[in-house]
């Protein structure tokens, strides 16, 4: 595989550990439940994306991925217990890790020559799949469903990637433009509050 | 593939988007989150299948399906916004998805020589599980946990189309006795609130 | 498969079948709810080990699981409807079940040359899992997150045996010993109280 891959995938999984902790963190929780709630954080979008594809879980055939979690997880428990940190910080390297997954998800399905549209689906499940779990373990509502753009703002990373590639342009271009406007959509988001219009039908 | 698989199972994921979506536009939800519901419900029991069978998401080699909920769903979309439904108009479509997706579940699984009670198993969950997901999606109780016959009628059809097979019937016509079984024991159970007993030990 | 994995995995099927109805059985629930319980909870963490390492359900290849689960639920189903049970009896097959999966979804994890601490981790699932969509399906908070020992215990007997395989035991005294290890660390914990320190940051 592509080292620039691997190493994307690495840092979002160690991110997205990150992440796990910092939520659970603010609830009572024992030493176990946070090792689980920080890999189903750094692992379970690239898992599910795996399984969708029909191929072995990426931390089963090198557990360089798990080993990251946990350390990362570990660190970053140590860190939280020693100083106080701000209450939403974990929003921020929250939207990183999901342009790093979504952006990887997405090369990963092209790569295994999945079409255009089912790959930035796969890349959108990578991206937003283990925050879903991480925040269903820690009993939040997921933020995928909580309003500022999220998923939104993943599938149009994962479209301008699979636009840029097709148009040509070289993959660490088209890989750095769409994680650039992940990030930069969902913080927009959160900054100023852009939501999708609510529907509700006359029913 | 047989065509006639194929193509029952395509209007099986036409029909469980417009339920998704039918469902979803009672709440408030906005578009993500209604093309959220719409996938989950056309594909979730399907996709569950395959990665039981070990093979990659029907949706991810073709994505035919995936346009087609998508298009489905749209279209379910703008007429519900046009439109004052019935309350209780999705039961109908609930109910022919759920037959189609349980024969044609049972049928692709016998197709990769699955025995034949896992293969009658394998028909419900295709046939139960994306009403499951879309239901959780939409804050609902589960339809298949809620009172009358579901799982019970697409495992009654799933047996009758085995039986049929095994008794040398035209897989045509097995499928659709099939089909039939399953939705007048469906309709049936809702016009007549006809439930399985219900038990609670002495403990 | 080596006889004595596929017969101590038989036995955890059937152990955690039985955990399924006694849990089950305490609410009002139909006949078709009570076999979808029995088998998510005999069945489950078993195939979500299967999904992750690619393979086919292990009930899918062989319907003897499935029969066997059907069995023993229907079975016990009966004895709890005609004798009155003591209320925690569940806790002791549970415990049972627990500690069979566990070693024998390590040592499958280990015959596909999965990485070692990997292997610990598909252990731990394939003991855990079953039951966590058990409890989800009663609607209890799954005893996994409850307090006791429960993953932890797994997850020790897990690394003990693959610590014994490494050193050069014979497989069938690791399975053992590990099998102890968990139903004792398991039991203990429940009779003293033993949990992890919960630990809270100052966020």
């Amino acid at each position: 595989m592509d080292p620039l891959i691997y190493w994307v995938g690495m840092a979002a999984v160690a991110v997205s550990a990150v992440t796990g902790v910092l939520e659970a963190g603010r609830k009572p929780i024992d030493l176990f439940g946070m090792v689980l709630v920080a890999l189903a954080s750094a692992l379970g979008g690239g898992t599910l994306r795996d399984v969708l594809l029909d191929r072995p879980a990426f931390w089963i055939a090198d557990q360089t991925y798990l080993v990251c979690a946990l350390m990362a997880g570990v660190m970053t428990f140590a860190v939280v217990r020693l100083l106080t940190l701000p209450r939403n910080l974990f929003l921020i390297p929250d939207a990183i890790g999901l342009a790093l997954f979504t952006v990887v998800g997405t090369q990963i399905a092209l790569l295994y020559e999945v079409p255009w549209l089912a790959a930035t689906f796969l890349g959108v499940v990578t991206g937003v799949f283990g925050g879903v779990l991480r925040d269903m373990l820690s009993n939040e509502v997921p933020v995928v469903f909580s309003g500022e753009l999220y998923g939104t703002a993943a599938w149009a990373g994962a479209l301008l990637y699979v636009g840029l590639s097709a148009a040509g342009a070289a993959p660490g271009l088209a890989a750095g433009l769409a994680f650039a406007c992940i990030v930069v959509v969902r913080l927009a988001a959160i900054r100023w509050r852009i939501m999708l219009p609510t529907f509700s039908s006359r029913q």
